[in-house]
């Protein structure tokens, strides 16, 4: 196994396409670009194009992961109006390792940039797991 | 949300009960303790006691993990007679994020404390997921 | 040692003052919102502003990082024309875990965001260490 | 940079010999076996055989940490005559993001096993760096 240190690595986001974040994961045209996938730590990171009306399907972080909402609103768990919290750009938030979210929906046009520290598990209505999305994953679904 | 210092922390071995791994997670009376949980990083770290015979159920590493194995030999993906990794004690294994593990069988008594960086998978016959255990499913089970 | 899981964390960034990133950290008037800091893992994040002419002092990266470049241009190690990187925005960048940046500044009005896995140690000119930076030195000085 | 998943390994620790771990890091003939490092987490493990008298020099835990202490006793701060925290084995630690070890002991042969979440900052007397262990250090000292 290799000792090495890994190399650095800079990406100019306007030299990456925009790709669909596909349904049954979101819904509404959200669209992202993974920016990096670590296998050593399992991190990853991307940038998400969320329009008017778009949503993300229910999910379950296991793992802690860090966002930056550089535009638009992001309604977590319905939004305030509905005793979940509402987040307007700019934004910096923390979501904690076991974090649920049932219903996370823009309701103006959005975008995020966010680190995860390891997998998101997508969850179907019926409470069992729909798909685990951790780098792996990640990256297959990207080069798809 | 806090921002002190976490407390250290030391737990003597023998002043902790087993308590049985249960099936459909591991077969042939394989028995833990859980030493620790960690809900930032969503660390976990657990001794398992696996008489001859025993075996642990299909799952796949979610995140990267470390083992000791301290007495005893396991057989990963059904040993190296079979294509797999035959370990012997005292022997230090690292299982990288991604890894999948069909097939973990202790042929003698053995004994392993292993420190899990995250989230194990484990799935049915069929590929299908039956559970996602990181720590708080860990606690959880532990204290039921 | 409490097993609850961690709290959700939003922060407006406009509601956060920046304060001064200070000699003999950096020159040039750069400064910065402590975003989070992350006492289990030792993760801590922050957004940094960065005038024209402004640089970084000399540091290592004792963990990965990764950043978002919102604005700007970012010359690490003197930029592409001496031999280093030249990063412009927007673009994201991964920072390996032991790199070396003795050189990192900023030619035009800048600004990044960036999530550091854990420690960074500054260096004096001799090579020796000026101070390590890790989350509770990061939220020391955020809080002096 | 690879997006591949990184390789299992197993090391059978009585095939890899003990060398010195030495002054001024520790006194009194502690050896130890580097296991693992991992360059994109920090991560490093090692066993110590600490014998009677030993003891480790001044440090700071800049990443979490956790240990099983094998044989022996650990007196951690002095010990808990000296109101720090004495450790009998078998045991299992965890030491937090942050944890100030000024005087570690080992009164009678000990050893322990530890995985290293990221660096260790070593200090001098006067409380100034003497050095910071991450992986490339303690990889590094190995190999020298």
């Amino acid at each position: 196994m290799s000792n090495a240190r890994l190399p650095e690595v800079a990406t100019q986001l306007d030299q990456v396409d925009w790709k669909p974040f596909p349904e049954p994961f979101a819904f509404g045209g959200i669209r992202w670009k993974l920016l990096h996938t670590s296998p050593g730590t399992g991190d990853w990171s991307a940038i998400f194009d969320c329009p008017k009306g778009s949503s993300i399907a229910p999910h379950t972080h296991f793992a802690s992961g860090q966002y930056l909402l550089t535009k638009g609103r992001m309604d977590i768990r319905g939004g305030a109006e509905k005793g979940g919290a509402t987040v307007l750009a700019p934004s910096h938030g923390y979501e904690s390792n076991g974090a649920v979210h049932e219903h996370t929906n823009f309701p103006i046009d959005s975008e995020f940039y966010m680190t995860f520290d390891g997998p998101v598990v997508f969850t179907n209505p019926d409470g069992s797991v729909m798909a685990v999305v951790g780098w792996e994953q990640a990256r297959a679904a990207w080069s798809a």
